[in-house]
């Protein structure tokens, strides 16, 4: 079976598991694994491989609404060189000093391609699912679209912006600040458009996106080859780790986050459609 | 460098690193990750190694002397197949039931090798560090020794015995009991060698232990060729999982525990030393 049909298998199998993070009595829990091959492009430092491993799960546990308490990751590697560790560990200490987490440490592991497991630990009373959000709700992002895109295009040539652009701000504090506007949230790793499909499946909704209200980062515009190329990287490519939510008060909402939201739409009733047309359930699948 | 001095430099980074699990604020955390080729041998089923790699570290939440709370796994695999996801599910999720803890889910992952990154988290306000051991403490171990090494031997002729084996009980009720006598602890997945020598030099203290007195598993008699090799197995190989202790009322800390423990040696001013002779550090190096 493919990854998304493996994951809605454990989705049936544990109670726990389903949205961004597990649950367990006030504390949230993500883990991911990333790999060279499939995350780390050449030219990605050891300090940005650290920072956006451990962002990511940092960006699950903001997608609940939670604060950011901990992170730990395990470091595999064929070999172990102390200034490629040292940078890993600035990294994944800077990203959780950057949302108010603690790095806490992790383990060594050596392993035939440099792989990296997080797991990030928050702390919500009331996390805010992938399930509430209601037909006349604003839909809404924060940020911009396309950064990781972008980067990916400019590894090779321009590698110092390109990690630039990689080592993204999990979106902790707005997550916290959004929480109580919220009627559900997740992030937006897989691509709005998959996002969007993932909210409408778990909500029982759909979604109207209007194409010209969507946030696209500048590094999209300098490096896409035409608009439909720059639409694709923003809608589809995913990575960006933006929080992606519904909220009946997107003016209290905006008002509340530390970072720029932008009203990209509204919830509907059934269908993901964007500008009237049918938004494909196309992404990263990771 | 190689995978030790690499994590001697995680722990100068690191305050909150360097003991089994790092420590914040009442809760410990633990990560590993566990590989096919040099952790599942061929005849390892899925449900075993689910069990094991979510066991090793609950293994750590033990060796601290903290309750199991929940764990999380990422699954890495070249393919998802229901049956072994099932499997895999049914034993990460039968060791958290078995010592009080829940299994809350995690992530599936895409890669060349069946891979485990597995993360545990457990309570306690008062963690039995490594560094407390005093000279005179008497020097224990829960259960017995050398059952994954037997296990090793076994694969290829008797899986589903050597399946058994490797299908170890973390010992975390264990841990809770002796926690409050028990000086300094941890868990002997390295082998007993080279967990004394870790201890020693955590305390600053050296160990004295009785060769006769090293409870031997069953299964090693019965696998080994001779007492030499025997005695290999169980004191260097490592991957068992039990506690080992130091503790200045012995009586008590095996009266407390629902785990049988022995008494090995004692505690002594400097060096690790086996009926006399220097006890080498040598073990597994995960």
């Amino acid at each position: 079976m493919d990854e998304r049909a493996a994951l809605a298998l454990v989705g049936a199998e544990l109670d726990a598991a389903g949205d961004d993070c597990a649950v367990l009595d006030g504390t949230v829990v993500s883990t991911d694994m990333l790999h060279e091959t499939t995350d780390f492009p050449a030219g990605t430092t050891r300090y940005t491989a650290g920072w956006r491993a451990v962002g990511a799960s940092l960006s699950d546990v903001a997608a609940m609404g939670a604060s950011a308490t901990a992170a730990v990751a395990v470091y595999a590697a064929p070999t172990f060189e102390g200034a490629e560790l040292r940078d890993f560990l600035r990294g994944a200490r800077e990203v959780c000093e950057t949302v108010g987490g603690e790095y806490v440490g992790g383990d060594l592991d050596g392993h035939d391609e440099f792989t990296v497991a997080t797991t990030a630990l928050g702390a919500t009373e009331d996390p805010v699912l992938r399930s509430g959000a209601e037909p006349g709700d604003a839909l809404c992002v924060t940020g911009t679209l396309g950064r990781s895109a972008a980067a990916l295009r400019l590894f090779g040539t321009d590698d110092e912006r390109a990690n630039d652009l990689f080592r993204f701000e999990p979106r902790v504090r707005a997550g916290v600040a959004l929480a109580p506007h919220a009627t559900a949230m997740l992030d937006s790793s897989d691509g709005l458009a998959r996002s969007l499909h993932q909210l409408a499946e778990a909500s029982g909704c759909g979604f109207a996106v209007e194409g010209d209200r969507v946030p696209v980062a500048d590094a999209v515009e300098e490096t896409a080859d035409g608009a439909d190329d720059a639409r694709e990287m923003a809608l589809h490519f995913g990575e960006d780790f933006e929080l992606v939510f519904a909220t009946p008060d997107p003016e209290a909402a905006a008002g509340a986050s530390p970072t720029p939201v932008t009203r990209v739409g509204a919830v509907t009733e059934s269908g993901v459609r964007l500008d009237g047309d049918p938004l494909p359930d196309r992404g990263y699948t990771h």
